[in-house]
């Protein structure tokens, strides 16, 4: 029989309360996602980290990606701005980009994105931040743009080098006149920049 | 009558010890660079506010520009990389800067530029941190590409989202591949997107 609040107190035999129980799920999570990354960490693997039923995690946070988005403290789910990035044509991937970033950042819950990606940066969980960025945001853009095959995860680093430069230089620096440019002007800076690091020609000189 | 160690002693009728001067005129510096700025702040006024005479800022610290790299922790002074940057030809500014700035990041005092960055991120003194990039770091190259007239912060600012982010993804989140990419091949993907925020065409969309 099962607990309606904490449905893991009969089944692990400890009673904590439901808060102990859904912060033992996240610091789970936050540990394995930020050491094996996103496809690795299991929902089963974050349950057992945290003594708990995967049901549990499930009843409580949804589906992985769901409980990636709680473990990194994100107010909201980045799937329907990527949705929409995604339908964008390939020439146009790198305007729909940092159009659809700039709508996050900029709406109501952009105090709580800024917090989370300072927070990462500060206590050092780059390995949450890394994972998202490389495996949440951009895998899905990558698979887009891996021509000439092989050159995807260069491509999506170099924009995660833009984008998260303009997230620090506007939103927690305030570099003036940047943090005070119209999202449109900034699309228009930026966009061609992202477009050449998804589609442009690779540099000649080899990566040896 | 000077003491040695500590000229301030007698003129304050404190003692405190060689350290202990030294931190407070750190702590004065930070706390002024960072509320008013490099031009604002002036070797007196961080006198004024440690309680100790200019002329003993000026034994222990040097310049106001050696203060100042002091004041932030970095364990060299970006004058040498900057002057050899200027020295390019403005057509090649995009190419010097990061060329030149990769070889900072990349050489012996490499933990201690991220640790610095980092703190500054981490403690919330980003008045410091955009103090040293706006008005150390790009104040020199801003003079160089302010054509239409007015629009050079603007460039430098782009250039400062660009440059601060590669530091975040290769040296701190260590996004692979790019955190083993040669320097060459960062320096043939990065520097046509600096030189086209330093010269290249301002958008069309306008700025209100």
């Amino acid at each position: 029989m099962v607990n309606e609040t904490d449905p893991s107190a009969t089944r692990t035999g400890r009673r904590p309360g439901r808060s102990g129980t859904r912060d033992a799920i996240l610091e789970s999570a936050r540990g394995l996602f930020a050491r094996q990354g996103f496809d690795k960490t299991s929902v089963r693997a974050v349950a057992a980290g945290a003594g708990v039923d995967s049901a549990l995690v499930h009843h409580y946070f949804g589906t992985k990606r769901e409980l990636f988005v709680a473990s990194i403290a994100l107010p909201i789910d980045p799937s329907d701005t990527l949705e929409r990035v995604l339908s964008a044509d390939t020439d146009d991937l790198g305007r729909a980009l940092v159009t659809g970033v700039l709508g996050v950042w900029e709406s109501d819950n952009s105090d709580a994105v800024i917090a989370a990606f300072r927070t990462m940066i500060a206590t050092g969980d780059t390995g949450l931040l890394r994972t998202f960025l490389m495996q949440v945001v951009l895998r899905d853009i990558a698979a887009r743009v891996d021509e000439p095959a092989g050159s995807a995860l260069e491509r999506v680093n170099l924009v995660a080098t833009q984008m998260s430069g303009l997230l620090l230089s506007r939103h927690i620096l305030k570099l003036e006149p940047l943090a005070s440019m119209p999202a449109e002007r900034v699309v228009d800076w930026v966009a061609p920049t992202l477009q050449r690091y998804l589609t442009g020609p690779l540099p000649t000189r080899s990566s040896h």
